[in-house]
């Protein structure tokens, strides 16, 4: 009745992973909560039900429901020993083979019911690439001082690989002229999306050092971009509609007790030295390592856009949770946050820039083309191009302790016609 | 076992009105749905049990669901015949006396489970005033041609009369030092909200001429803005912490059926004309004539403090929700968008303005003081200010046709403290 679990060298979902995802498959179309291990979904309302998780003191309806939501409200603590028990069984290749679905065969849907989304601007080689081309000439001040941050769609934001409807909005012509279409400049951006467990009550602050009990773990998230419209609607208020169109994130999230071996300090000191509300205790266990890499496929073909690593951020995610909750805006469990895009600055040695996480920054603000593998150049996207984001932390090959995110992508349909 | 209900002269909830909101009592701690009339709550779950909805198709329980998601998800025309219902029953005095609860003794939640909150930024008049005061400088270009707007916090909409606390955030001190501390600049907004009945599916468009479908009704808001961290967070992404801390709404919700002869057209025509998505297909319609008023208690003592009305606005409730959906970020039932501040440019025979929906426009972002009819003066709030928002339609006293939206009330409590 058991089974042995293989795991193929190069998948995401390692022993050391165990991420949690809401499924659906075609015989049982009730989506509910599962966890991800090598090439299978494991149905975790069936693993419950097969006594795997007697002794463990919660309501097991909360794997029955179509969103991680009651779950992710439980203490740390008990969703830990749930990681713990399932990686002892499947060590000990005692999961009930009832419990397993291939992954081929399952439905993903979007792992939270988002009650908010918000998305930060905290790369500082991102920000200053933008702001060189024109998003606000200088950094602004107040950027070293608190995380960027603007309230995004949580409707908008769709399990990969939903496809993208290029969207339509009102943004300046070659002329200079505003006029309403399809966006012309749709760009992608490549960052990770972190998930609220905790609630912090309206009213209420949160300190930074309790960051950790709030935060259920992170997924990939590729916050498309309607540059034109984005542009044009920017000032004062910020971008809407540039980016409310769509939002991809990957559908299993892994958490952060199992990115604890990859905790590190960030790459860049931050001068001034941040506020105390802001300040982490530690600078070693800071931020998180996790290798980035964006890709488009176009005609069938597959190609690297650029890599980066979340370690790169100036501004870590426990200090865009921090500075979130400060000011008493309140949090529920499922709100969700984006990193920001994720850019670095390292070259080839043809001075080429490789950790550009996004076509606004590799084509100058639409102003040069880039070169693709297949000799073709890009400035933005087309109509069927095809853009996804992986991560992964430790060995991609699945050596040693490693792990990854699975693949957040979606493809971009043509613009409704009237 | 019926009963006549006398309505005083003064009540906003005339047989004209008819709202719809959530209420407990100590009797019943249950939040379900009712409507006002006169002094009274009338509890909407008695009322189907009493069988005075016999014969109208739908689950009377979407009353006794803990907001008004449910019943306003139904088509406008059930909805319509309920209110209808209601009207001839209470015209008739055949209310069952079962169903009625003082209103002093009713506590009032919000509304609405309220999945996206957005707020717009649409009267010409504050939109000059911010601008000349240092927002952006000169009106731009973008607000001619589609309605200006951002993003807010859900999570922080609350129901009068709950207390707003002071938030804490980072703002430039009185040296111009970037400084964490609580708001020295605390603002009100006097605002309507506009509640969302059927959803727009993500990926979907919604036509202009459509918009009346999805709007269940409005409400009075208010757009609390602590100005100091305002005006230091919002390059480039817009208002976050400045806004997100708290925003009251009045928590009965007049219906759109309701406004229906207050219907009118705006007070500015639009040039450059609209482009044609964003064009309403009747001038006479075209919008809502609504008084509003937001009066400040200090110290014991009411004291209005600005007059306004929702025709006002250069963009109408209609066009802003029509610019909303029209990029496809998709809205549910029960979503929330705030009119923006609703400044006019109406004089004292001392060149005093009238109609300055906040007190960075009366105030000069703070630089002069404003004059109360207490002999006081004050240039923001203080802890312990109370600010009131009022609205109606037609006569005040009651008189014809009219109506009133009740109350948006909320003290200013003071900041946390470490």
């Amino acid at each position: 009745m058991s089974s042995k679990i293989d795991i193929p060298p190069n998948s995401p979902f390692t022993i050391h992973n165990i991420p949690f995802g809401v499924i659906s498959t075609k015989e049982n179309d009730k989506p509910r909560c599962a966890t991800a291990i090598g090439s299978y979904a494991l149905d975790l309302t069936a693993y419950a039900k097969e006594g795997r998780l007697e002794g463990h003191a919660f309501p097991f309806e909360v794997f029955s429901q179509p969103s991680l939501n009651a779950f992710a409200a439980l203490p740390r603590k008990t969703r830990a020993a749930v990681r713990e028990a399932l990686i002892r069984d499947i060590k000990e290749d005692n999961v009930p083979k009832s419990c397993l679905v291939d992954l081929d065969v399952v439905t993903m849907h979007l792992p939270f019911q988002i009650g908010g989304y918000s998305d930060f601007y905290c790369s500082l080689e991102h920000v200053q690439n933008c702001s060189a081309l024109g998003m606000g000439v200088n950094i602004p001040t107040n950027w070293y001082y608190a995380p960027s941050v603007y309230n995004g769609r949580a409707s908008s934001v769709v399990p990969s690989p939903q496809p993208i409807r290029r969207p339509r909005g009102v943004y300046y012509d070659t002329d200079g002229q505003p006029t309403y279409g399809a966006s012309q400049k749709l760009d992608y951006e490549l960052e990770m999306g972190v998930f609220v467990s905790k609630p912090i009550e309206q009213g209420s602050e949160m300190k930074i050092q309790d960051a950790e009990e709030h935060i259920f773990g992170l997924v990939l998230l590729n916050d498309w971009s309607a540059r034109d419209i984005q542009v044009f609607e920017m000032k004062p208020l910020g971008p809407f509609h540039g980016k409310g169109f769509g939002t991809s994130i990957s559908p299993w999230v892994v958490t952060l007790d199992a990115l604890q071996p990859f905790r590190c300090s960030p790459k860049t000191k931050q001068e001034p030295a941040p506020f105390p509300h802001l300040k982490w205790p530690r600078n070693e266990d800071a931020t998180i390592d996790v290798k980035l890499q964006v890709s488009l496929i176009r005609k069938g073909k597959k190609m690297e856009m650029a890599t980066s690593n979340l370690k790169y951020l100036y501004w870590t995610p426990f200090q865009q949770l921090a500075h979130h909750a400060s000011a008493m805006c309140g949090m529920g469990t499922g709100d969700l946050i984006g990193t920001g895009t994720v850019s670095g600055d390292a070259q080839d040695g043809e001075g080429r820039k490789l950790e550009l996480g996004c076509l606004y920054e590799a084509t100058n603000a639409g102003t040069r083309d880039v070169q693709l593998p297949d000799g073709t150049t890009i400035k933005y996207l087309g109509d069927g191009d095809e853009v996804i984001l992986q991560a992964w932390c430790g060995d991609s090959e699945g050596n040693g302790v490693s792990l990854g995110f699975g693949e957040c992508r979606g493809v971009v349909l043509p613009a409704h016609s009237d």
